[in-house]
Parts: structure tokens; C-alpha cells; sequence
């Protein structure tokens, strides 16, 4: 059964790297004779910002999914497995749209780009983390990174509109293009609560290594592609300070909401960074620092209280189960982001058309993710034959090689008790 | 009784906004127009540094902390709770008195500073780890940035001193101010063992991802604010040559001290940082290679001693409890650096005036650590309603919803046996 | 019996600081005049990349080493230790022998070459792990250092041959280093299944911190010693593809040559690195990204093939039982990568007497291993006396102070059973 995994996998790879042969360069001093040392300056300036990109979307995304009990392989493992995978699909399907179907170079763009493209599928994976095949993943994988190709194409080079963080085009986009194929794939079975759809003490802990790394490295993704200079200043700060100010905020709701006062983790994991997603698409306006602060402070608020009242509606009214909550993390502030952006502008610049085109980037953003996540969870369901069983679902062993011993086994329960009565006796 | 977190959390995070609409700004092309560039590339050249110092406050201080076996949660997340709060008050306190009041624009060192004005709290937080409720250390953070940062202005200002990887201004001064807060909340009831106070296998694990970002990037926070060129450059290798040798020598000496010559994880997370504390001070003056290997082995010898000898006598005689042995890892090598940086200005200027100030400058660090950490006890005394009970102190339940299965919790043995027993049958 | 340890270690650091008295110093202003800003350009240039690379070697080799269930504290403390000493006798060692003996200067090529060779220690650290004893881990540190310093003299100064990434120098050196040591130590007690000699499931996911980031800063390593210009910007991305590529491959031979079709841990912990190892030697030279691909998917397959296969042979023909496979994940890889570099050179120049003196670094790097293995296996045989008892292997207890809790320990399960008998009544 999981040799159909291994070939396509391998199918994949070969063909990658078949049109990689015909499509893919790198850029050598002949060519670009002049611009080279500037190129290669750029390359080295943008470096550090790609390499903190690079570690939130491997260890950032990866350790973030492993707060289930008994999904951490799952979680950390096929992050890294749909992250290569990713960066490969995007960095051709981006290119090839931008460069209009003709031979393009590798540069740091490109690289960052590909993450960004990536980012989009590991959001998506949150939505359905735990009830799909590694092989339905890899469907997803492919037809995520060609919508958000287009959509990408669309709202920079129609529209024209500007996205730098990406609140739109990477966040609102994941989040409702997994919520779309979701509710495609919602089993009956798994209404109600999965006796494995909880944490342990120390998987929220390694999930927190997650959090953390995203939320230190967000400044450099929301200004890793901005205009050098004043604009990239801006993006970093704006992202900084909306951020610090979500974290406080984020807090202050999560006791407020728990009868008890006590702090949530899912609060914590989660909420924190809705700051860095809502303040992505104005990073790099002029938007004064307490602006910044204030989109932060709301974004926070429209997380956790998302977490606590809308989640459980949505898996109950709509059927649609989000097993990381990336309707609160990426889609609300995603779209909170959009909307600010479309206000901003209007103060900005206004001029109506450009106010529009922007307006016409959100709804691109989201329409063409739920359209294409409903047809990409139409497909999936096709090899639904794969799937974890309901019982199986949120839980390692179907897919991976566990050990003997893991918290809370049964196996484990017993050598626990057979070792302690060896010793007694 | 949580409302109250919540209301002062918020509270602070509104008049925190509301002073940044009055007082902070970004630069513009207008305003510095010669300049710009020169600062944009400043910006972009620190930009690395800064993430690293980022990752050391979050990753390293945050996971240094979960090493209790129930008191991760909070470790990790009142560290970042703290953090984002600490940087947004040190934004402010700092950037205020070196204007003289005026407006000022948020920068790079604006950040960096921030950062460490940050972590004089978090090493407070240390010697407090347990013992405090969330609104004892809002008022704790809020009181110690302002202590801070008139003792900063007072060293860097006012005396004139020389403490670029800050030995005496953050490291010595966060240690006292944190062992006066803890004598002024010393409780009978925790004298002797707690049963919670100790670790597991894991959390000493988790602890060792905050030791070793912290050991990594020690060096660009030694050097993060130095004087760009070749003080930069000597800050950067003193730091690195003075924290390999601590690292052999605290591992020789950890195996010493121990009667069975087996090595202790306390030591190896804590005290192979000492060297790093140490260096501080002088890490840019003209001290030869072989000077900052022979302050970091120092420091090593100190820091393991301390430890073992020191901190018992603390808690005993002088009602001190230090949760973390904050005194063994920045007081007393924090004080060895100050006393280091006089000794070599002596020897570099030979001008007992400038020698006459730096060392004010450590009095001063000392003396207002102290005072400041004082009051800031009294104040959160009488907050002390809020506090964990005796019993419950070292336990994440008390402000966090914890999950059901908790390793070495009563239900998770209830768990294990009831599972073990119905399979049996 | 550990105050052995103690001494050695605190003689060893007394010799480095006096060696570093007489033989390193700083570069200051009056030495090199012109070139000084350009040297501390470079200096910051290169810093970023060093902390990449730094960031490997002590967070991602000390993490990767966690994934033994008793073995932890060990894993990433003594990875600690070790590269703390390799760091100063590899800035001794090398620095040494290019400037032929004469006084030398610290710089951020030191660092980054101090880094590299101490790499060499912590692979074969990998073949031994949970076997040896600290004082016979400090005599292979010294030895190793030295060989690699004399077989990377030999193979850049005399050979001229390329080896930007250091497949040879130091992956292929590294494994069969560890393995000639391995195979002298073998102890006959170790042969069959261990009963420490296992992961358990969280200790699986700490070894994926040490996996991921070895996984995203392997670019670093690669390019950190490139020429600057098109042949840095090139060893970058060809890292980057072969190792996005590897990862694709990789996961899809390990669900293959599983009978069930399950992911093994072991495969993605490390045959997903190897793509990182294979290309390193002809990172920086002109192939196009397709071959970078393809060197990847070469290396992941063979990677896996070798711990399925090749691994168990060894153990029982060869005597050597490696404890992490580092020959599957350094030693075939680091060939693989040394041949294909010869085809490169062969390809790029035709001329043969440059072809023959990269196929004599290749050989001089696998042949000094194996001497120097051999010959320092038997000087740590030797100290024998040290080594932990066959059934305290891959134990921490044996040299560490571990706490009183821990997972699958006698005392943890009894005071699971007493705790809840208590709670019973």
C-alpha cells in the first residue's frame, strides 16, 4: 500500500528535475556582465534574512505541529518531507509565470519566494493535520503551490497591489484553502472529541520551540522581499512592534476567557503570533509605530477569542474540523491584515483604483483559495483509501515506525507495572 | 481573582500605545537626509546581530527556565510574556532619558537596547521562578526597567564607564536586584525541600536547547552595541575564546566538586555561560587572547563553586531562595567582569579618574540593584494574595490549564494502572 | 577515578592558554594598515555564516546525538564539551601548520576552520557514542584534531584539490575516523540488541532539533570557506537543491524497504542530511542545479540503503558496531561526494595531473583516517579501565548526576505504583 507513496514521490522528483534540465540556471559573469557584483551583493545582504525565513518554516512550522500526543513524528516529519517538496514546486511554478514560460536563474528572490510559496501549504496541513495520507498531502502539495502561483501572479502583476508580509497572499490564502479541503474531507466518524486529539505536558513544550522561532524570525519574513532601504526598515519594525504588543494582548484574553483565569497553551502557541500575520500586508507602509502596536493588540484579541467561540462552530455548524486552529492564526488576522492594507492605501494614496485593486487582492486571495481547496479536496477524497481509520487518526503509527516505548501505550503500561513487580518480588 | 492579570496586562499595553503615539517615530528620507543610507546600512548591518541577541531572550533565556518538572509551561511562557513587555517598557525608559524627553525614532540600537533592558528582568525572573504570581511580575518588570535604565544612564552618562557586553549594568545588576526581591519574599513555609522543585529527564533536556543558544550567540551580545571595526571584531573573539575555555573548566570542576565524579546538569547548563558574563566588560578593550581564556576559566571555577558552596548558605542563612543560582551564573561573574574592566583600564590609561568611574560604575550597578530590588519586593509583598500557596509553588496548574496527563501527576499513575489493569483482564 | 577527567581536563586547558600566550594574537591597526577595513569587512561579511555553522555543531550534532532513551544528558553534553576543546586545539592545529609555526592572527576564517575540524571529532563522537569513557573521548579529541589538521594541510596545500564542503576533509575523514576507532574498541559483551541502545518517542523528536538545523544551515557549511563572488553564491543554492532533493528521496526509499511501509525515524534523523554531505566537495564548482539534484538523490538513496543494509553487515562481520551510522550518513556520502568531484575536475579542466591529485586527497583523506583511527583506538584502549561496564552502556547514570524521575526507570516506576496505591486507600 505505501508503495504508492514511494513512487509518486519519486515520480515527482524525477520530473522536477527534468524540468529543471530545461527551465533552470544559474547566472554566470558572462550574462550579466555589469549588474553581477551588484546581484551577488544582494545575494549575501538578503542571506540572513532567508536563513531566519528558512528556520521558520522548517523548525518555526515544523516543531509548532508536534503539540499532539502522539503525532510528533507526524508533525516535525512531514513538515520536512512537504517543505522540500514545496520549495521545488514553487520555485518553478513562481519563475516560470514571472519569467512568461522562458529559462530562469536561481537567485536569493527565488529562494525566499519558494519559501513563501511553501508556507502556504504548511498552513493548510495545520487544517487537516492528522486525518490525511502522506500521499493525499502530496497531491495537496502540488495543487496548492499552482493556485497560489496564480493567485500570487494575479495580486502582484494585474492587480498590482502590494502584499509584502503576505497577509493575503500567503496567510488568509493557507488558511481557507485548508478549511476548504477540510470540510471536502470532514468524516462523521471524528465528530466529537478523538480520544488522540489532545496534548501532553511535554509536546506542548516542544511545540512552544515552534512558536518561538516564528515569532523571533517574523520581522525578516514579513521584509525579506521588501524595497531595500526606507521600506524594509519600516517592515521590520512594524512587524516587531505589532508583535510585542499581540503577546500582551494574547495573555490578558486567554485568562480573561478561561473560567478559572488560567492561561491556555493553545493560546499561547498560537495567538501570540497573529500579531506578525495581521501587520504583514502595511508592513511597509507609512503607518505610524503605534499603528503598528494597535494592529498587533486587535489581531490578538480576534485570535484567541476565534480559538475559544468560533472554532468550536465551525467544526459543529460547518463541519469543518481545524485541528491546528489556522482559521484564528492565519485566515482571521490574514484578513484583518488585508483589510487595514485597503484603508491604509486609501488614506495613503487616495486614489480610488489603486483602493480597489487592493480590495480586488483580498478577494482573490480568498475566493481562489476556497475555490481551489475545494476542488484539491475533491481530488484528495479520491484516494481517501489511504486514509488513517478514525481511530488511527492523530496518531504516528500508521504511517511511521514507532517505539517500543511511548507515553501512554498500553505497551508501556506494562512494562511499567512487569518492571515494578520484577523488582518487588 | 485572574481578572486582575488581565486588567493590569491591558491596562499597561493601552498607556504603553498611547505613550508611543506622543514620543516615537520612524526616520524619514526628510529628516536625516544626508545620513539615511549611512543608517539604513547600519540598520541592515546589526540586523544579524540583533537576531541573534532576539533568539537568546526568547529560545535561551525561555527554555533555560523550563527546567523544573512542572513549571515548563511557565518558564518558557511568562519569559515571553515578560520579554514582550520588558522590551516595549526598555524602548521607552531608555530612549526618554537619553533624549532629555524629547521624541525620539526607533533604530537598530533602539532594538538591541531594548533587548537588553529585557533581560535584566528575565534574570530576576530566575531567582523568583516559582514563587510569584503574573501580576507580581508585571509590577516586578515594570519597576526594574525603570531601575535599569537610570543606572545605565547614570553608568553610560554620567560616569562615562565602559561596559559594552554590560558585566556589571545588566548581568550584576539583574542578579542582585533579583536576590533582594527574593530575600523581601522569602516565606518560611519553602524552607527545606519542595517536592517540586527538582527536574526530570526531559525538562534538564529542554533546558539545554535555552544553554546552548545562549552559549552560541554570547559573542554578538557582547558585541551587538560595541564600537564598530576592530572593537567589534575584539568583542566577538574575547567572548568566544573566554566561553570555550569556561566550558572545560566548569565540566572539570562540576566532576570535582561531586563525590562520585560524575558531572551535574545544573553546572554544565549554568555554569559553562559564566565565561560570557565575565568577558563582558572588557570583551572590546585590549586584553590578549589568552587574557579572556584565562577570565572565562575563571569564571567557570566560580560559577560551578558557587553552586555547590554558595547558594546552599543563601537559602540558609540569609533567607535567599535562587531558584536558578541567578547569583552563580550572573552575579558574582558579573561582578568579576566589573573588577577585571577596572583592573584593565588601570593598565590601558593608568588615569585614576576614568579608573575612579568604572569603578562607580560597579558600586552603582551593585547599590541600585539592590535598593531598587528592595522596594520592588515590598511593593509586590503587598500583592502577595495572589501568590502560589506553599504547596503549589513549582506548578504550572495554578495560572495554566495544564493537560490531563502530566508525567509523575497523581491521574497520569491512575491512567497508567486503570489501563494497565483492564488489559490485563 | 573521575578526578582523572577533572585533571586531564584542566591541564589540557592550561597547556592551550599558555600555547595561545606565544602563538595568537589579535590584528590591530598598525600591523596591516590598508587592508584592516577590508579584513573587518570581511569579518562581518562572514560572521552570519559562522553562526550558522556554529549553531550546527553545537545545536544540531548535540541534538542529533539525544536520540538514545538514557543517553541524552550524554549526547548533547559531552558533543558540548568535545567541541569546546576541538575549538581551541583546531585553532591551534591548523593556524599552526599554514603559518609554519610562526605567531598567528584570529580571524573569522580561524573560527570558521576551528569549526570545521572539530566537525571531524563530533562525527566520530557518532561511531562511539555510549561506549567510551570522557578521558578516552579527550585523548581522541586531541589525535583526531591533529591528523585532520595534518591530512587537510596535505590535501589543500600540497594536493591543490578542491574540497569547498569538506565531503573528504571531513565527512569521509570523520566516519572512517570513528569507525577504525569503533573497531579497536569492540567489545564482544556489545554484541546482539542492547537493551539501552533505543529511542523512546521524545527522544526521537530531540534529535529532530539537532536534524533541522543541520538541515537548514548546511548551505553555511558548505559556502562558508568559498571564494566570495559567483563560487559562494554557487555553493549555496547547490547545497540547498541537492539537499531539498535528498529529503524527497529519502522518505521515499524508507517507506520502501520497510515491510509495512512505515517511515523509520533513523532514515529521516539522518539519511536526509547526506544529500548536504555528497555535495559538498563540488559545491562551488560549475554543475548545473539539475546534477546538484541529482548528487542528492544519489546520496539519500544509498544513505538509507546503508543503515537498511550495510550497517547490520558491519556490526556482524566487521566488529564495528556505529553507534549513529555515521558511515552511512558521513563516510559513503563523503566518498560519493570525493568521486564525483574527480568526474567535475576531469569534466571542467581535462587535465589529468589536476584529476589525480583530487583522487589523492580523497584516498589521503580515507587512508589518514583509517591509520589515525587505528592508531588512536589503541592509545584509547589503553584507558579501558574507564570505559562503562557492557551493561552501563548508552547510559548516562555512569558519568552524569541524572534526576530521580526518569521515563522507564526502576525508581519512576515504583513510585508510579506507591503514588497510586497511596491515593487508592
Amino acid at each position: 500500500m505505501r508503495c504508492k507513496f514511494s513512487f509518486w514521490a519519486i515520480f515527482l522528483e524525477v520530473v522536477i528535475i527534468v524540468l529543471f534540465v530545461f527551465f533552470v540556471e544559474y547566472e554566470t559573469t558572462q550574462q550579466v556582465n555589469a549588474t553581477t557584483s551588484t546581484k551577488t551583493d544582494e545575494f549575501f545582504q538578503l542571506y540572513p534574512l532567508f536563513q531566519d525565513v528558512h528556520v521558520m518554516i522548517f523548525v518555526g512550522f515544523g516543531f509548532l505541529m508536534t503539540f499532539l500526543k502522539k503525532y510528533g513524528f507526524s508533525g516535525v516529519g512531514f513538515n520536512l518531507f512537504l517543505a522540500a517538496l514545496g520549495l521545488q514546486c514553487g520555485t518553478f511554478a513562481q519563475e516560470l509565470l514571472h519569467n512568461k514560460g522562458k529559462k530562469f536563474h536561481i537567485g536569493i528572490k527565488t529562494m525566499i519566494n519558494a519559501d513563501f510559496s511553501t508556507a502556504t501549504v504548511l498552513i493548510s496541513f495545520g487544517a487537516v493535520l492528522g486525518k490525511t495520507s502522506p500521499v493525499q498531502m502530496l497531491i495537496m502539495t502540488v495543487l496548492e503551490i499552482a493556485a497560489f502561483a496564480g493567485n500570487e501572479y494575479l495580486v502582484t502583476e494585474i492587480f498590482k497591489a502590494s502584499d509584502t508580509g503576505a497577509s493575503m497572499t500567503i496567510h488568509a490564502f493557507g488558511a481557507y484553502f485548508g478549511l476548504a479541503v477540510a470540510g471536502v474531507l470532514y468524516r462523521p466518524g471524528l465528530r466529537g472529541e478523538h480520544k488522540n486529539e489532545e496534548s501532553v505536558y511535554h509536546s506542548d513544550l516542544f511545540a512552544m520551540i515552534g512558536t518561538l522561532f516564528l515569532w523571533i524570525f517574523w520581522p525578516s519574513f514579513n521584509s525579506a522581499i521588501a524595497e531595500p532601504g526606507e521600506k524594509q526598515y519600516r517592515a521590520i519594525i512594524n512587524t516587531y512592534l505589532s508583535l510585542v504588543a499581540c503577546v500582551i494582548v494574547a495573555y490578558a484574553l486567554s485568562s480573561l476567557v478561561e473560567r478559572r483565569g488560567r492561561l491556555d497553551m493553545v493560546h499561547v502557541q498560537n495567538a501570540t503570533l497573529a500579531g506578525g500575520v495581521a501587520v504583514g500586508t502595511c508592513a511597509d507602509m507609512k503607518i505610524p509605530p503605534y499603528a503598528a502596536m494597535t494592529i498587533g493588540s486587535v489581531a490578538g484579541i480576534i485570535s484567541v477569542l476565534g480559538y475559544k467561540f468560533l472554532s468550536p462552530l465551525l467544526a459543529n455548524k460547518l463541519m469543518i474540523r481545524d485541528t491546528c486552529g489556522v482559521h484564528n492564526l492565519h485566515g482571521l488576522p490574514g484578513v484583518l491584515g488585508g483589510l487595514v492594507s485597503i484603508g491604509v492605501v486609501y488614506w495613503e494614496k487616495s486614489n480610488l483604483s489603486v483602493v480597489a485593486m487592493q480590495a480586488a487582492a483580498l478577494g482573490s486571495s480568498v475566493g481562489s483559495a476556497v475555490v481551489g481547496g475545494l476542488v484539491t479536496g475533491l481530488l484528495m477524497k479520491l484516494c481517501s483509501c489511504d486514509q488513517p481509520p478514525d481511530e488511527d487518526c492523530y496518531d504516528d503509527s500508521v504511517y511511521w515506525k514507532v517505539p517500543k516505548f511511548r507515553e501512554l501505550d498500553h505497551l508501556f503500561f506494562q512494562h511499567v507495572n512487569h518492571n515494578h513487580l520484577e523488582h518487588e518480588v
